[in-house]
């Protein structure tokens, strides 16, 4: 796969928010598909979909055990989508610069009115 | 939008490399829709549908100016984007700790082979 390409499979995989819960519980440790489909109201054949599009993408693998194979985090995908974002911090951070200064210039404002009323 | 659905709406509009494309290029100013079409063998109506994307994830917004209307880079979404995927830092940058120390682990053990030779 090319970068582009997984770019592409990891944010399509993080588009969903069972996907992103099943992640959650598997930043707390491997887990088997009985239990990774237990907090949700889904037929296991839906939640191992899920997890299909989760392996495809790189973010989850599945351990050695061949009895319960239980899948584990792949958290590579995430680093790289991260270094993504990465690069557009400046802005979102400029922008919340911009607004506290807007605020702080408010606020200056607001002392200047009522130092002038008294 | 709750944040679940904002998390929904950013992630897919980034799962596509012509967004992706078009949101680097406005991180360099705002653009009309033309000159945003320009670099993609595209039709106007397939560019401005992806500009619908980002626009209904909250990623791209719109200039004042009503002739030219051009798009400017929203980057908020792309903040809470990032705030979800830095839970998981510690698990990719635990991995490449894991790796650090495997590698010195196999180079120490490379160099006391070599010793036990002379």
């Amino acid at each position: 796969m090319t970068q582009t390409n997984r770019l592409n499979a990891t944010f399509a995989a993080l588009a969903d928010p069972t996907r992103r819960a099943i992640l959650a519980r598997l930043a707390r440790g491997e887990a088997g598909v009985l239990e990774l489909a237990k907090p949700f109201s889904m037929s296991q054949p839906a939640i191992s979909k899920h997890l299909l599009v989760l392996e495809r993408a790189g973010l989850i693998s599945r351990s050695r055990d061949r009895q319960r194979r239980p899948r584990r985090l792949a958290p590579k995908p995430l680093a790289e989508a991260n270094g993504w974002l990465e690069r557009y911090r400046e802005f979102w951070e400029g922008n919340f610069q911009r607004l506290d200064a807007l605020l702080d210039e408010m606020k200056f404002q607001e002392k200047t009115r009522k130092r002038h009323k008294r």
